[in-house]
C-alpha cells in the first residue's frame, strides 16, 4: 500500500499516518521528495480496507500495489490452468469449448433433440437451467431436480458432460450426481457462502462475471472457490451493464485477453446472455473465439420463438450448426480447435 | 404490447406479427398508417419478453405499455403506504425515520454504547450486521445469531426498532426473534427466493436498490414480496455504479423523488454506502431528506477508524449527534419532522 | 508516480523500469520489501501518461500520486473562491446564486416576461441559450446573436446579469458585450481550444462537467481556463450518463461536496438538465442546495410545454417562483442565504 | 408515436392529450382497451420532444416508433453503403480496410517511417494526428497544418490515402488539399455545426462514437452529415465509457453487427483507443474483424513507448506486421480480404 500525502501536510500528520499504517500490521519506508511525502506500507495488505487511510487528515490519495486476490493471479501458474473433465475433455487447452443448450431443461423430448443436435455439431457440453428464478414473479420457475435427471440422461446417451446452474447452497448436494460443471450465475457472483461452498466441491465450477462486476472483482469470487481448494474454476464473460440499450447487455470481450494477463484461469464467452438478442450472438461468438476465449456458452432450443425463457436470445438449431462450422473456421486461424 | 412495423413490412409479416401477438393470449388492435402498420397488443402483458417480437421480420421496435410491476405501483395505493412497527413508529408518514448503527456487531460494549448513542440524538430504529459476507475471502465475517442477540438487547433497553440484513433463506427463522425489519442487500435484490419466503414473513423489509438495478427493477422485486402478502416494503436508494470514482458509487438522489411518483412505498436513503466516503455522508444525508427521503441510513461507530467493517464510510458518535440536528433542521423546511 | 513491481519481476526488470522513469525527468525513490519493489518517481509528473509504465516487464501497476490539476486544486486557494460580478453580486460566498432563464431565447416578449419573474422571485441571473445545436438536424436552432441582445435588453431593464452558452471561439468577441458569464456547455468541457481561449477572457466563466467525464476531468478541463489567467470559474453538476432510464441523466449529487473538498472553485447545480423532467426538478433543486451547491441553474418558461426546446424539464413561471421560497427554506437551514 | 394512458386516466386527460398531438401535426388513432387507452401520433415525429407528452395528466408511457433518423437507416440502402476513394480503394465491400499510424505526426522521418511500414504490411490508410488537444494544457499539442503536408507527402510516396482528424469548421478548408478522409473524434460527435460542415465537403468522413454515445446518437449525429450532401460516411466504434478500469474504454464489439444491422454505413473497429494498451490491441482487433468490422483503424509507431502521444496504446512497426497477417486470417474465415 501506498499513501502519498498532501504537500501541505504536516510532520503529525504523517507521523499520525505512520502510525496507523504500523498498527494495521505493515512496516512503512518513508520517500520525503522535495515537495511531497510518499509513505509505502509494505506487507500482506489483503482485506484491508483503504479508504480509511483517504480520510487521515494530510493524506492525498492512498493505492494498493499487491493484487487482492494471490490464488487467481497469473503468477500463482504462469503456464495457465487446463480443466480436465471425468471423460477427458478440456477447457483451458487448445481446444475451444462449446457449451450449449436451452436456458430451461422443459421437457424430455426437447432436453435430447437438443442433446443430439449438440453431439452433431461436435460441442462437448450440454446446458440446461433447472431452477429458473424471473425477474418478474409471474414467469415460469424452472422443472427442478427432475429437469436435472432428464438433462443428465439425454447428456450421458449422446457422450455429453453436463452443465447448470446452482442457485443455492442447499441445492449442491442434489445436484451432484447430474452435472460435470455447477454453474454460477452473475447474480450470484458475490454470494460468498454459496462460493465458499462450492471451494468445497470437487467438480468444476463455471462462475459467470456479474453485470456490475469488474474483472477484478471477478477474479476476488474466483479466490473465495480457489481458498476451499478447488482449484477448478472456468470464468465467463457474460455482459456488462452500460448506458447502451441496442443491446441487452454491453460484452465486454477485451475481459477475455485481460483475464489472460491477469489469471491463469480459462475464461469463456457467452454471447447469448451477452446481447441478448439471436440476431448478434453469431458475430459476438465469433469475435469471443478471436479474442482468445477458452470456450463459448451458447442457447439453443429447437423451437427458440416458443422457448420457457430467454428465447429472444436463444439460436434455433439450425442457425447453431451453422454457427459452430463459422466458429470452427475462426479457432483454426487463431491456432486452435474446436 | 406495441408493436411497429417497419415501413417496408410485407403485409404477410404483419400477418404473421398478429398471429404471435394472439398466440401469446392478447387481443391485437391494429393502425395503419400511410407509411407504417402499428400493432396493439392489449391484455395482460406481465411475465412476457418482448424481445422475440423485435426479431420477427419486418418488426422495427416493441414497446411494453403496462408497468412490469402492479402491487408495487402508486396507482394501487395512490395515497402512499405509511409502514408501522410494532411500537408504534411509522416509516413513510410524517416523520423521516432515521437508522443508525455499525456495519457489523463487533461486541457487547460496542453495540450498548451505540444504541444509547442513536436513542440520545433521536433516532428510532438500531441497525448492525451479523453475517457479513465480505469481497475478500481473507476479512471479518460477522458473529452470526449472537450478534443479533446482543442488538436486540441493546435495542430493547434504549427503547428502539432493530434492523438487520438477512442473506439466506435458511437465516429468516433463527432471525425473527430479534429483528423488527429484516433487510435485503444490495446484492440479494434479485435473489428472488428469498424474496418469495419474505412475502411469507410478517414483518417489514427494507428492500435495498442492487447497484446495477434499475429503478423499475428495484420495484419489480418488490412486487416479490408484496405478491406474497407482506405489503410492508420499504424500498432504499444506496448508490449505484458508475464510471466516476471521485466516491465508491453514485447515489441516485433522483430515485427518492421518482420512486414517489411511481410506487406507494416509502424510501430511504442510504449516504453511508452511498458514497462509501464519511466525509461526504453528512452532505448527501441532508441532501436526501431535501430530496423527500422517508428515512435516512447510517453507519456510525464510536471507533470508526477501527471498526471492523467499512469503517472510512462510518460516522463518529459526535458526527452523527451533530448530523442529526442537521437533518432535522431540513426535514422541517420540507415540512416534515425527524 | 509510484510503480509497483511485481513478485517475480528480475533486477534488470527493474532497473530498465527506472532508466524510463528517470528519462521522463522524475527522480527515483526504491524500496525493496521482502517480496516486492516498488519505485517512487518524484517530480513534476503532470502530463505523463502513466499506462506507457504498466506495459513495461515487470510492472503490477502505475500510480499517480499528485494530482493531475494544480490551479483548480483545494490547496491554491484553501479558504476557496468567491467569483464577483460588475454589480457586486457573488457565487461561491455565502448566497446561493440562482440562475434562470429559458433553454432557447425565442422572442422579445418570451424573454422579457422571464426576466421580470426571475427578478421578482429574487434570482441575480437571466440565462438564454442563442446558439442551439440540437442533436436531431431537423429541430429548432436559435436566434443567435440578436437573441443576446433581446436577453441583455432584458436583463438590465430588471438589474439582473446574463450568462449564455459559447459554442465556439467565433462566437467570444460578438458575445462579450451581451454576456456576464460565459457557460461551457457539457459537450464542449473537453473542447481545448475553446477553454484556452476562455481563459483570455475576462469575465467568469460556467463550465459544465460532461456527461461521461469524471469529476478529475472537469477540473483537469478548469485548469486551461485558468492556467490562461481567468480565475473565475464556476463548475456546473448536470447529471451524467449512467444505465438508469427514469431520469434522462443521473444527476450526481455528491459531485458538490466532492468538489468543495478537491477544488476551490464554485459548483452550481443544474437539476433541469440533471433530470430532463419538469417534475423531478423542485426535489433535485432542493437536494443540490442542502448538499451545499453554490448555486442553482433552473429553466423556466411562460409555456413550458410550446417551449422551442427542452420543454419537458423546463418549470413553469409559478412552479419557479414556490421553489425560489422553498430553496430559500433549504438555504436557511444549511446556514446561507438565497 | 404511441402514448399509452393510465389504466385511471379520465375522458378529459385522454382528450387533452389528442389535443396536444394534433397541435404537434400529428394524426391520431385510438385504441380503447378494457383496461386502457393507447393512442397511436401517426405522422412525421422527428424532431419532436416526446418526454412533454409523458408530463401530461393521465399518461403512463411514451414511445417513438420510428427511427430519429431516416437517411442513415438500413431501409435508405438496403444493400448497404460501400465507398469509393479517389485511387479506387473501397470501405464497406469485400475488402477490411486497415487504416494506421502514429498518434501525432512528429516529423519527417517518423512519418515516412511509419508510411512505408504501412504500405508493405498491405494496407492502405495513413493516419496522423496534427491538432492535439490534450486533456491536460501542459502537453503536446501537434504539429498542425505542417504535420498534414508532410504526411500527404509521405501518403503519396507509398501509394496511400490519408486520414486526419479535423477539431473545427476553421480548420477544414486548410486541410482539404493534404486529407482523403476527414476524421470526427470521439468529442465532436455531437459538434453539429461541425457535422453540418462537413456535410458540405465531398471527401469521406470517418465518424467516431463518442465515448457516451449510444449507437442511436452515433447515427442520428451522421444524418447531420448526411443530410447536407454527403453520403460518404464511415462510423467507428472507439470504446465506451464504463465502470470498468482494466482497460481504458470498453471496446462495444457488438455495436459492429448492431450497426450493421440499423444502418447501410461502413462501420470500423478502433482497438487502440478502445483498449488503451498496446497489449489488448491485437485480440481485439481481431475480434472486431471477426465480427464483422469493415475497417480497423490503429495506432502504430516506430518507437511506441517514446511516442509524443498515446504511446501506451500504439504499436510497435514489427507488432503491426504481425497483426496485419493474423487479422488477414481472420478476414479469409468470414469471407472477406484484407
Amino acid at each position: 500500500m501506498i499513501v502519498a500525502m498532501h504537500e501541505t501536510a504536516t510532520e503529525e500528520q504523517i507521523d499520525a499516518v505512520i502510525d496507523v499504517i504500523v498498527e494495521s500490521g505493515l512496516d512503512v519506508h518513508r520517500t520525503t521528495g522535495a515537495t511531497q511525502t510518499i509513505l509505502a506500507g509494505v506487507g500482506p495488505a489483503t482485506g484491508l480496507d483503504l479508504t480509511k487511510f483517504e480520510l487521515l487528515p494530510g493524506v492525498l490519495s492512498v493505492h494498493r500495489i499487491t493484487a487482492a486476490y494471490k490464488l487467481a493471479g497469473r503468477a500463482f501458474r504462469p503456464q495457465g490452468s487446463v480443466i480436465e473433465f471425468s471423460n477427458g475433455v478440456k477447457i483451458g487447452g487448445e481446444q475451444v469449448a462449446v457449451i450449449a443448450g436451452p436456458c430451461a431443461i422443459e421437457n424430455r423430448e426437447q432436453i435430447f433433440e437438443i442433446a443430439k443436435c449438440v453431439k452433431a455439431a461436435g460441442a462437448g457440453f450440454l446446458r440446461g437451467g433447472a431452477f429458473k428464478p424471473r425477474s418478474s414473479p409471474y414467469a415460469f420457475q424452472g422443472l427442478g431436480i427432475p429437469g436435472l435427471e432428464l438433462m443428465h440422461e439425454a447428456a450421458q446417451a449422446n457422450g455429453l458432460l453436463t452443465v447448470s446452474e446452482v442457485m443455492e447452497i442447499a441445492q449442491i448436494e442434489a445436484m451432484l450426481p447430474f452435472v460435470d460443471c455447477f454453474q454460477v450465475g452473475a447474480r450470484n457472483m458475490q454470494n460468498f457462502n454459496l462460493l465458499r461452498e462450492l471451494g468445497q466441491v470437487r467438480k468444476p465450477i463455471l462462475l459467470k462475471r456479474g453485470i456490475a462486476a469488474t474483472i477484478e472483482e471477478l477474479l476476488l469470487s474466483s479466490e473465495y472457490i480457489l481458498s476451499g481448494g478447488n482449484y477448478d474454476v472456468i470464468l465467463c464473460e457474460r455482459g456488462i451493464r452500460t448506458y447502451e440499450t441496442a443491446t441487452r447487455n454491453t460484452m465486454d470481450i477485451a475481459a477475455i485477453p485481460v483475464i489472460h494477463k491477469l489469471s491463469h484461469l480459462p475464461i469463456v464467452g457467452d454471447p447469448s446472455h451477452g446481447t441478448g438478442r439471436r440476431d448478434m450472438v453469431p458475430a459476438m461468438a465469433k469475435a469471443a473465439v478471436a479474442a482468445g476465449a477458452d470456450g463459448i456458452l451458447i442457447e439453443i432450443h429447437p423451437n427458440a420463438d416458443k422457448a420457457a425463457s430467454d428465447g429472444a436470445q436463444t439460436l434455433y438449431l439450425d442457425q447453431f450448426e451453422k454457427l459452430m462450422s463459422e466458429m470452427r473456421v475462426i479457432a483454426t486461424a487463431v491456432g486452435r480447435t474446436l
